[in-house]
């Protein structure tokens, strides 16, 4: 198994073609190394200059005396073997090549090249014509986006392997403004050196790694892409988008990354046989991603809904229905019990509808009930924060719940900033938030599946 | 057809229940009233207060010495009978009542007494049991919610009827945060007086409505509401959520607005044969009903994808095709023409592909060239707006070409809060905005089969 630690943890950082112009990749490369989290060394590498943003550029890395875990390269692609060949003498051992202009565009000798000069000195490579990594947790970031444009999440448990940079990008931002969390990125490119399967390796054993994310287009060696899934996913979930799964699309993909995406059917059913759990969509990828990485295992596929909205109580029920799972019949003492509790208004079963009056109390009363009855074994509850009889404190309410993980607990709340609001917390204690039934609905079913598929 | 002009747009309001106590819905619907857009004349009618919030109460609507067009009426149930006859004697012709405690709580004979009352009086009636009604163009606003907490859409042309009053609520909040805009919203409760097909029906003649969107869970009258939406659809699209479509849904339905929700394979046949437009979450209600309000009539199901991003692309040429669309393939004389004006990298097809270092102008071209083709038939572009070569007056550039009104164009724009900005005014001059291309892809299905259904 490769070990690629030294790609997301380098102690010092070479940015070779780091620039004075904020419109290079190098510049931007740069300049989020130093003003963000990073602690390591980082060393911008530019014969043109003398200095950039404050600090002393050196022409090539040979000139730089201390050890360089990383080199980072944003230059054009003919001045990459060079590059490559000094990097190899300073005997760094790890390289990102952010460039573009390799196999992508035909140039396939010099990416031939490139790999070459890198085997000859035992270095390896992410890329060409990738964004490289993001480790919120080391600070290391190769994004060539400011962040102002492209904001990063923070630190969790669920890492993103994208083979296509833009979308991958583009996905942490948008993850950023929705609070979710990230453990590693990485966009592989071209896959010259490092693949899919060596990342999804590396991961499967990456204690930081709850649950591995993928977008796939298509794979290097696809048979070992299935071994190493299969493996990965008795340990950890696998998520995956495989692009270009329509005919369509598929021609699409070979413009793109020129991949052969392969036959649809027979992807899905190996991914299937592999264990892999398939999202549609990038928002489908997270829900299940937020689910599996937060939730335990349920016993069954019996859901209990708990709701002060009737309308949205409604259509959780149809949701899960669509998604085969059950509406949980809680048992007669259950029932009794909370009909000793609940005032008369209170429509006790499933869903059991708390009404537009229900207070923190009563949720309380309701959520304990599920998360002990026998015959719960998922809880989706639904919540309306703006009725007026509830306070703010049924957000640590529902936090204690989520701590305990007896049972798979999801939220559902729709609304406004007001909701947002109240959200955050409660999805940073590791409780799920959704907007509307049915995306819990189906991430629920993706946690049931995952546990329940040998 | 029931006029119901002064439900929305009434000159004088009195609000009956109005209180002291900030937590009562009464309170809530006054202050919204007095601190609100609406310009007409505000009573609070009170015999327990001298004066809320700084204006003078009454005792009661018979003490009101001008005219009063809509009673909004907030008491508890057993009080309202008496309310309606002091309103019948006022000669109020319109109440929107709040209250619940009526048939949905078993109290027929109180629901049954009111409505002899409204009868004999010759007064309509909207609710019990309701949120009521919202219209940003008058500032009407029932809602007994604070606008802190939940807030309320601007105007625009899409009209929103909601059996559940929470549901309805909350979505609205949901689209003011997502700055979706609307015309006028009903919740109507038990529809013991005016019921979904009344307000159907008002709605299909209303001018300031492009799209009526519905949230049932049964109907009142079967039979009328399918007549009444199979008229309005050939006036302008009706999207509805069936909730209680599945057998679960449907006992739950039962014990929420007690209505019966039928069989869940008749209601879809009939639904679709009245020619409405089936939504399975209100995310899609909202995407369709955006596509449906400002897209022009597309003459086909040919659709041309334009992106900065690959990755995307190949998800966008996916989703189409799973939603039954198809790419479509430009003429030979204007792939020529395009050919011509941009750089080799460019992958000119279906994507067409304008890569990672695409400008406004090479945008503005592949636009321009998929409008005028005749083998286009709507346009899905995609745009990474954090990519360096792409500055702000690309945001001119798509308004531009949506304004024109010659295809159907939508856009598709991942990420964070930067993006969010860019795609404000976008959507706000009339383009519907998304985060990835699944759910557009399902919205020009939407507007497709609208236009071709007979």
């Amino acid at each position: 198994m490769p070990n690629l630690d030294k790609f997301f943890s380098p102690r010092s950082v070479a940015v070779i073609g780091a620039s004075r112009n904020p419109r290079k990749p190098g510049h931007v490369i740069f300049r989020n190394f130093i003003e963000g989290s990073f602690r390591g060394k980082v060393y911008p590498i530019n014969p043109n200059a003398d200095e950039i943003l404050g600090h002393r550029t050196y022409p090539t890395v040979l000139s730089v005396k201390g050890r360089i875990d990383l080199a980072v390269i944003a230059v054009p692609a003919p001045l990459v073997p060079p590059i490559l060949r000094q990097c190899g003498k300073k005997r760094v051992k790890h390289a990102i090549i952010i460039s573009g202009g390799f196999r992508e565009t035909g140039n396939e000798e010099l990416e031939n090249e490139c790999i070459e000069i890198a085997r000859k000195h035992k270095m390896r490579i992410i890329g060409p014509n990738c964004v490289g990594v993001y480790d919120p947790y080391t600070g290391t970031d190769t994004f060539f986006f400011p962040r102002f444009k492209l904001e990063r999440p923070s630190a969790g448990s669920i890492s993103l392997v994208s083979q296509s940079g833009a979308l991958g990008s583009v996905m942490l931002d948008w993850m950023a403004m929705k609070n979710y969390r990230i453990a590693k990125f990485i966009s592989y490119g071209n896959a010259s050196d490092i693949n899919e399967s060596d990342i999804i390796e590396y991961l499967s054993s990456d204690r930081k790694t709850k649950v591995i994310c993928l977008y796939l287009e298509g794979a290097k060696e696809g048979r070992r892409l299935y071994e190493t899934i299969k493996k990965a996913t008795r340990k950890k979930p696998v998520i995956a988008i495989k692009a270009g799964k329509t005919d369509d699309g598929k021609l699409s993909v070979r413009s793109h990354t020129g991949s052969l995406a392969g036959s649809p059917e027979i992807y899905s059913a190996a991914f299937r046989q592999a264990g892999t759990i398939e999202a549609e969509t990038p928002e489908e990828l997270f829900d299940f991603a937020r689910v599996l990485s937060t939730q335990p295992k349920p016993k069954g596929k019996r859901v209990q809904i708990i709701t002060n909205g009737g309308g949205l109580g409604v259509l959780a029920a149809d949701s899960l229905s669509r998604n085969n799972l059950l509406l949980s019949r809680m048992s007669s003492r259950t029932l009794a019990k909370l009909e000793s509790k609940m005032p008369k208004q209170v429509v006790i079963g499933n869903p059991t509808d708390l009404t537009g009056d229900a207070t923190t109390e009563r949720y309380a009363d309701a959520l304990a009930a599920a998360m002990s009855d026998p015959y719960v074994d998922m809880v989706m509850m639904i919540c309306l924060f703006q009725l007026p009889s509830l306070t703010a404190d049924i957000v640590e309410t529902i936090t204690e719940f989520g701590k305990r993980r007896k049972k798979p607990l999801v939220l559902v709340s729709a609304g406004g900033r007001f909701s947002e609001v109240l959200k955050k917390p409660i999805e940073d204690h590791g409780i799920p938030t959704f907007s509307y039934p049915d995306a819990a609905a189906k991430a629920l079913k993706a946690l049931y599946e995952y546990h329940n598929s040998d």
